[in-house]
């Protein structure tokens, strides 16, 4: 997918939506466990329920893979069931990987070759090498964490580093990659202030912003001091929205979540 | 495994070496690919090949998800057969793995529960809520980023940070965790010199060291500057002995690479 694409897709639904994936089989409504495949039923219920309110999904790979081989299975038919139905949603991995050269190629050929995600997030501390082979597959995004909206985003992203917070650092020197106009960036909701002097350092980067919802941060701040000049904006929610309720009305619910997440969004279009 | 078995381990055997396990289907010995399952033939094959002079194996987790669920069954299968045939074997899940709270303790229980790794590499970025999680399972470690064998450890690991740089800051804030007798490093084999400075952080924790062999990093130098009074080094090497021969005698190949290390090792100790 390109990011011409995505932008469009944005105006055309008036939202800048992600819906994420964190399936837990002890959360989803008890009649999907009887299912073959509870874990798969219970994604494709949620996206069909939610796709014309948003322009991406999210899957947690840590979710998937907490069930094994079964949950790689679900992992897979979750994103061929995506790539066939609904082609104009991007598609993130939220995997968090990185590693020295030739295993981040590896990465990379999982989450763009094998399972055809349109972008994987993945970390930044091993530096360019560990970062620089996610970013060689066209239409394809590396989604770098940069300012993360837990508590321990302060042990080391804040701290100064020549005169600036890592997460800047971070920021500028991945930004001076080698087709860095492939990377986009996470940053925490929570942090929503912050996004200023963020801005002046990628000021047209598209940023993954989770964090809305269940954590507390807030929708209006972050467009206020996040939205560019074309948006520029994928804010995440997963538990706010799929687990909205744990019965058997839990699609309606998940729906009008998300309607109600679409319509602020489209509010401060 | 507790560390106690682990050092008696390493004493009974001379050696603290780990063998990786980076299975590449278009580097083992072709012939292999005409079992149904060669990842796991290949991975079988080297560890009965090496087991008596080796402590640990580390599957390195990109190469087995680059081949999907097929991947993740040769992963699965390929744990399962280490802890019933070799249970004295510390084993590394080398995933680099790291999220919020929630997210963390997903992958915890994968690789501890899910797989029954003794072990998971992680990565420090996102600070405490994000490593603690992996700390909460009895005989079971969390290895942790913090001077990497590859050129981009300079982008942000040797950077300074309120007057030392970030790699050490993580050694000293980690070390303060909850549960942080659970936590080893990894520091690459190719920054020997760095080891006196990080010793004086973590004097007994284990240190996990890549980069000898294909890397360029020196066993001999590990050891001086990185021995602790309890050894405390896994010491490991993944191409250079798993990628000894490409032809039929690859055992025999790998075997001798693994026996060369074993036998510096044992002049060390």
């Amino acid at each position: 997918m390109t990011l011409e694409q995505l932008t469009n897709e944005i105006h055309k639904k008036k939202s800048f939506l992600c819906i994420g994936l964190d399936v837990d089989l002890d959360k989803i409504p008890p009649h999907l466990l009887e299912k073959e495949d509870p874990i798969f039923e219970f994604s494709k219920a949620i996206i069909d329920a939610t796709h014309d309110l948003c322009v991406a999904y999210k899957p947690n790979t840590a979710f998937f893979e907490a069930y094994g081989v079964k949950g790689w299975q679900a992992l897979q038919k979750t994103i061929n069931y995506l790539n066939e139905n609904y082609p104009n949603h991007f598609t993130i991995a939220d995997a968090k990987r990185g590693d020295i050269g030739n295993t981040s190629t590896r990465y990379a050929k999982a989450f763009f070759e094998d399972l055809e995600f349109d972008s994987v997030t993945i970390a930044p501390y091993m530096g360019k090498d560990s970062v620089e082979p996610f970013l060689q597959f066209d239409n394809k995004y590396a989604i770098l964490l940069a300012l993360t909206s837990n508590q321990g985003a302060f042990d080391f992203q804040t701290k100064q580093v020549d005169g600036v917070p890592l997460y800047q650092q971070v920021l500028q020197t991945a930004s001076q990659y080698d087709n860095s106009d492939r990377l986009m960036y996470v940053v925490g909701a929570t942090k929503a202030e912050f996004l200023t002097d963020i801005r002046k350092i990628i000021p047209n980067s598209f940023l993954l912003v989770p964090g809305v919802g269940a954590q507390g941060g807030s929708l209006e701040d972050v467009v206020k001091y996040g939205k560019s000049s074309n948006v520029g904006l994928l804010i995440n929610s997963s538990r706010g929205i799929i687990y909205a309720s744990s019965n058997e009305d839990f699609e309606k619910a998940a729906r009008d979540k998300a309607q109600q997440l679409q319509f602020q969004m489209a509010n401060l279009l």
